[in-house]
């Protein structure tokens, strides 16, 4: 079976991995009309693409808080990543290396922290965290993550109670016995989610700042409010995202809230999106509409589960080979220019 | 079986009650277009959710014409509930009671007032009812509710003739032998539509005033005329309603009747919603749009189906829990919260 | 089987004709995109109904041409009715009669024009007519129809030449032997509508009006421009239509054209609309935007082939009901008060 | 089996072509978005059509760069035609000369430059051309062209690189070893899209210009911006073109991009189309909104896969008899009663 797309990595996916895990990492929140609009909403979106411009010569790189890496495309937050391969969040942080991209890792891995540095020295990596009612627990996996190199801290806002993931309901998910959420063991029982803490406010982004020095990006906003408010409190950058849909189902779709978060920042701080990345020329039409670069969720689990290290690392050539080729049949040969004359937005 | 949100109770209902009591409960007029669209009309409004709020004490009760509910979501007056289950609306009465909210019960119900009264004593009840061409009739039915401590009037204004529901053309649907229209056994023939007067114009109002202290509630109402009018008129609320679509068909859906209503009546009556409640977030697009309270139709039929009262209380509870989710996860601690910013119209 | 509404008979026609026969009546031009968008454009029509007006007494007739007719909904010309039934147009003449409406005969019947008054003496009936190249067939007919009693000429305009109906070439659909066009026999021969006349301008409108005292009626106008003209060359009545969908393909639903036209002739003609009815509430939503009457072609031909004069009234008396019926629910207890408010157009 | 329209062939080729060559055909970039919706754009436009216009004498010629052919068709360049018949080219050209209108040529044929125009004197034929790293090559191409009588040189720029065309990946498309890009194999090894050159800019139409007379027609523009630039460096015409959907996903559809494009050029340049062209009343819809003629791509294959020349011809007198038909249906006589008072966009 050649791999030649991205849902050809979901479908081996899906035929492979045990059906409660696909069900995991698939699941949408209630009718998973977000999910799935996620995607629906970039096949709305037109290029207009430029012809007879020198793209013999292609520069794809970028950076992201002054760190370089070879293009817009990062690896999201997912959680238990050895339900897709044996290593885990190890083999993410490789490939992500291989790759000279940014890897985001989530509280929620069954690597340690420190295993996931171990596996990759010197690569960019940021930590995702929430606030969990034992403030103390938080503090102590923010130094952590700082004291290891991690470059950022991405705080993740939409989640004070987890979304209602029918099919996990119904397969009574719950990660198996021989994996764990190494991070949070020492400081409380694993994969409790009523640890997070629902009393958060933006007052709390006052309280990170006063733990690290890392710059802290904003995950889940979908507002302009909020995007306004985001700058209001200090944040270096803001992750539009949805969750993958998993979260508050029939809100917008991330591209679509992309438009607006970028115009409510007015370039005050980096925006990223993440959800229904499936081809490189979404990634264009996000750059078009403002992001900085993106970040991808589930087809990153679905590399993972194809080969590990290496099926990512295929997951993540393809995307950059199709991001190359659009921009240079949309007529761009370098990020820069790329703008928001290069789209359309369907009537349809 | 996991029963984890209402189409499963719509699956098992499907599956088990007989054909002709499925058809009926599920009818539509002509098409079923206008049944299907409300459904499909909650689907196009799409949240804007505000993150960092704290939600960790979740307030979702109401008031409805003064008296609280556990949370905004009653039962709508729909037909013979011994169709779906034994004991009938005296388990519908039970567990609204259990669950702290309102039941509308219809005239054609197959227990009488008394029974449903006494089923429940000191619940919130409002009564549904028919002006029929035998005036004394209806007076009678008004003054026993009344007496009965039923607490609200509720006028059906949509079916001066019944509406052309072709399945049941086709089964000759008719209630079976054993059951009866019990409140209307002295009065006149049980079922006969036709006894419904459709000469009743808005003058009948003052009429009905006349007869009770109780507050009238209007149900059938589409247009901001109509709604004018109802103000006008001295009526204490509003239902907007399309019957569940089974009159009219290709009328409005009535979340989106429900926004010119609400803009129409400017606060002076309570307006609320049925109508294609399927979800928690349903309940929550209907608040933000103006509405102070949402009934609930089939949904009740089939958490009967399932298991009586203590179906009919499933129903509710994962509609409950599906409420406070949606509304912590969009930001709102409590029902007050609640408003038009929350909600858009998607242009598709 | 129960026929409970008109798609019923589609599908016992369906069944019952020869498949050569179904095809050619079903036939649309080209893709079928307008004969399928006549029927999804009234979908897209929404009603208002207003609710608490006196519908206790219905008043469903009205007048076209000053004859009164028992509901606004009459016969379209369609050709070769004895492929439906063998008695042919006489039947639609009686059953015509019976319901006390109006039946335009087609040129290409399959009775004479003298069979079909014979058959329903004193009814209301119109004649269709094509301009053929040979003038003087085309004057012995008008000649005839009007002896005849025939009421008013329907000139049909959209066939310069037959539109491309791909079934009917596959089938190599011809009538069969013992079937004739026999209104024209004796002038030319059968079937051939290479011999209508494509180089027919507004101009013959005056020669037909010299030969008749017949109200002239056009029959194939879509566009405000044309309605204009028909208005200006002294037409008494104009048929918003597009044959069906039988001539040029992706030309506009004609409920939508009729909005255009209504607004054209500003109230100085009569204006009819045919094509899509399948519902009562079509026939309302065809009257709300303007219409005078309705004409059914499908639908009546789809009762001949159920019981002939029979199955054509059971049809009539569908819609009939049905109408009735839609008036009330939407609060007009008679045609007068029908108007635009009572519909708006669909955004999706 | 009848072949009655233009997707009887499309059938039979699907049927009867070796799958990698069907797929070959079929190919669109990525998800096929763009390839499907130049057929679905058209579906939009609906026809505003006029009755009562003398349409007796049908003139359906037009001009192209001064050149009359017998309706307003082309043959647009694809390349392979020895993949759907043995003779190739050599049928296209013969197909195209019988029925009076014009080929171009691709670089990418299967048979000579020289073989073509002897297959076909005298006939109406351009010349499509890429600019190659090897400009020398190019320029030999075009002195050839010249030579050999073809009129114009048609510049496709729309493959810097070439699309990402999935079942061609999957399939490992290449030519089978006797078949040659005989144009191609004196300057370098065939069919490697990779000498193909990246670099090319507006101001090679200037060095193109200096090889030759021929008026220089650019193909693959769809944008105003691209538009004013292609007059502004001198072309005689653009063929609004996005190579049937194979090169980048998800821009507009041609028929779209065609109003904006005949705007901004305001009648300097000739503006042609191709992409989706499926029926005659799709020729009428593209003259409406300005095209001076369109170009046939996969449709012409089919008809070589059918019967070489025989089929094209049967395609091409299939088009022309559908196109004269939609225009007298829409009320025109000749192509220059063609504008867009005939057409409008549809909302849906």
């Amino acid at each position: 079976m050649a791999m030649v797309c991205l849902s050809d990595f979901e479908a081996y996916a899906k035929k492979y991995l045990p059906k409660i895990t696909w069900d995991y990492f698939a699941a949408g929140a209630d009718d998973c009309t977000t999910r799935d609009e996620n995607i629906l909403a970039y096949k709305r979106i037109r290029f207009r693409p430029r012809m007879l411009r020198d793209v013999s010569v292609m520069d794809i790189r970028t950076k992201i808080l002054g760190s370089e890496i070879s293009f817009p495309v990062g690896i999201a937050p997912t959680g238990f990543h050895q339900l897709a391969w044996p290593d885990g969040e190890k083999s993410t942080a490789r490939a992500a290396r291989a790759m000279n991209t940014c890897y985001i890792a989530s509280t929620y891995s069954t690597c340690t922290l420190e295993e996931i540095s171990a596996a990759a020295p010197g690569s960019l990596r940021w930590f995702q965290l929430y606030i969990h009612r034992n403030r103390a627990a938080s503090q102590q996996l923010v130094q952590r993550a700082e004291a290891l190199g991690f470059q950022a801290l991405v705080l993740t806002v939409d989640l004070p109670y987890t979304g209602k993931r029918r099919d996990d309901v119904r397969n009574s998910f719950r990660l198996p016995p021989h994996m764990k959420v190494k991070n949070l063991e020492r400081a409380f029982e694993v994969c409790k989610m009523s640890l997070l803490d629902p009393s958060v406010t933006w007052n709390d982004i006052y309280w990170l700042r006063s733990l690290t020095r890392l710059p802290i990006i904003i995950k889940g906003i979908l507002t302009r409010e909020d995007a306004e408010l985001a700058v209001r409190y200090g944040v270096q950058g803001i992750i539009v995202s949805n969750h993958g849909g998993r979260q508050l189902d029939e809100g917008p779709a991330t591209i679509d809230a992309l438009v607006e978060v970028v115009e409510a920042v007015r370039g005050s701080v980096e925006v990223y999106v993440d959800g229904g990345i499936r081809k490189g020329s979404d990634v264009l039409k996000a750059l078009a509409l403002g992001a900085k670069c993106v970040f991808i969720g589930r087809p990153a689990l679905w590399g993972l589960a194809y080969k590990g290290e290496e099926g990512l690392q295929d997951v993540l050539r393809i995307l950059q080979d199709e991001f190359r080729l659009s921009m240079a049949l949309a007529g761009c040969a370098s990020v820069s220019e790329i703008g928001p004359h290069l789209v359309q937005f369907s009537k349809l």
